[in-house]
């Protein structure tokens, strides 16, 4: 039996992961649905604890978990999503954070240049350290003379085994991102582990960027990448600008993987849009191609290969929510897809 | 006199900036150039320093500066950068990085909409900390144990008086793009910082953004920013950005500025382009509006404008380098500005 903890989380995250646990019910793989529906902004408000040690140990006796959203405009600092999102992360060592891009279809893309604007790419986040790990504090904190520091830490462990993902998923390249111009010590490391990998790896093509040529680059030629790999920061901002060039961050999907226990928490890339929650607007999609991906990697490749071209059929034929060009709600787009499975 | 230091420093550097100093020559305002010919990769490699101490007295006598870019393929360190643009940007405390993005002509925008693709903004990076400041280290050096630590350093000086130049220079909206939900110090910081100066600017409207979701905006809605304020990081991207989806890097002016001093370091926001180096082909505009944007904050104002309409006039006329759509030489595109004037 495999079980699947599910998180719905907050804003659009219940509306999106509904459409995706009904799609995966439609592909019958056997699986069941462990939800932790407390696992929110509302209880973090009532409580101060939104996630447990005991949701932890829940989640982790899971084969994977899926995610909807977490976030929340009554909550300005840093605890909550730390607390939970960050949390599992970080407790259950997802070191990779899997985010693929993929343009549904042509209409989609904001840009001009149709072919080149053809983005079909993984970003390869790490998801495990830098300047997420948290580390750092103030000195003379809430007055005028506040020095604030947060660390950004690379470990080689982290790089490697990040690097590592990167060759195995590659298709035609690898593309490593970083600031090794302006950040030294980072940089070096980064620097020395991606001699080491290409060295490993002679049949790969590989590219080096500085991050501000890749948030060039991306919009100038996307079609150009296929893995990009880079730290933790700069994985949060390449992936985003990424999904908006494919189409939108409603179908973008994400896996925070541990490649080495095989777990994944899986979620869409996109936050939880307190602005449009609870009115059945939000695009199911990228929350679909999440539950997609996380099928694919439990070892049912042919259900997640179908779920995608329901998808891509869908979103083509503008059956799907007003940002990607159709007038459906976020059921129908639901439904729309599931009738095309 | 006013003096003008001039670094054209490496690859396509000497020849934008011979563009930018002739447009200067034309436009009479009884300037003189003091030329540091030599601070270049070339002696840095020969002797490992490129801008010596007497450099920067020399360039701080100065009224104000303009650099070509720094970088070269041969330098695969940090060292080179952070001994020249770096150093004189820390030690000339020149705390706002001035970017200043507009688009130029229609057919330059890589965005399928044109109404919002008409981006016109100004990224105000933060120039004097962040990740940044060097400090950090490296522990278990070049080991497979190795923990490299960057720390980006946030003080309340820094982000104040980088937010009060961003309000200052404000025509409709100051948008603050920061990390706050996952990076805990800094951001509480920022949004203190930020919270204190809206109380003092209650006319001027404003918005906040998570860096991730500021470069999605950046492409799905260009045209609704005007003043972004950010942390160096962040500023380095998005700036790149926005000049992506202002016509390409090719055309975006920056000052790194102490409005305090009212010193100032003028440069192209692009960089060395050595692939491209010495072969008469890129593109002057970016370096010519770093001058406009120089003389301009030297006091006058009327012969900025006159660059800035005669850069259009040319451009939209397609009197330009290839990179704009048009067939000319660097120095032909410069004389076909300087025609314009
Ligand atoms: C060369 C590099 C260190 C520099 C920076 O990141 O500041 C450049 O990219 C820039 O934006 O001026
Ligand atoms: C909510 C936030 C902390 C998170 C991140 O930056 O990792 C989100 O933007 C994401 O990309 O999953």
């Amino acid at each position: 039996m495999t079980v699947i903890a599910v998180l719905p989380g907050d804003g659009i995250g219940p509306e999106v992961i509904q459409e995706a646990v009904r799609t995966l019910d439609e592909l019958d793989l056997g699986l069941t649905f462990d939800v932790l529906e407390h696992v929110n902004a509302d209880t973090f408000l009532a409580s101060g604890t939104a996630l447990t040690a005991d949701d932890v140990a829940r989640i982790q006796r899971s084969d994977a978990a899926l995610l909807g959203a977490v976030g929340d405009p009554r909550v300005t600092t840093p605890d909550y999503v730390r607390g939970v999102l960050l949390r599992l992360r970080f407790e259950l060592d997802l070191y990779v954070n899997h985010r693929a891009v993929s343009l549904l279809a042509d209409h989609l893309s904001p840009l001009k240049d149709t072919k080149r604007g053809a983005i079909d790419c993984v970003v390869v986040r790490e998801n495990s350290e830098g300047l997420y790990a948290g580390i750092g504090g103030s000195l003379r904190q809430s007055t005028p003379q506040e020095v604030a520091l947060d660390v950004e830490v690379n470990t080689y462990t982290g790089v490697s085994r990040l690097l590592d993902y990167a060759f195995d998923i590659a298709r035609s390249e690898v593309c490593m991102v970083d600031k090794s111009n302006a950040v030294p010590n980072g940089g070096r490391l980064w620097q020395r582990c991606w001699a080491e990998h290409r060295g490993r790896h002679p049949g790969t093509p590989t590219r080096h960027l500085y991050v501000d040529a890749a948030a060039m680059l991306l919009v100038a030629d996307p079609a150009s990448f296929d893995v990009i790999v880079t730290n933790n920061s700069y994985g949060d901002i390449l992936s985003d600008l990424a999904a908006e060039l494919g189409g939108g961050i409603g179908t973008a999907a994400s896996g925070n993987l541990n490649p080495t226990t095989g777990f994944g928490l899986y979620e869409p890339v996109h936050g939880s849009a307190p602005d449009i929650a609870g009115l059945n607007r939000a695009n199911p999609v990228a929350a679909i191609l999440s539950a997609a991906l996380m099928v694919e990697r439990l070892g049912h490749g042919d259900a997640a290969a179908a779920v995608r071209s329901a998808v891509a059929r869908a979103v083509i034929q503008r059956r799907c929510t007003p940002d990607l060009g159709g007038s459906l709600t976020t059921t129908e787009a639901g439904a729309a897809i599931r009738a095309e499975l």
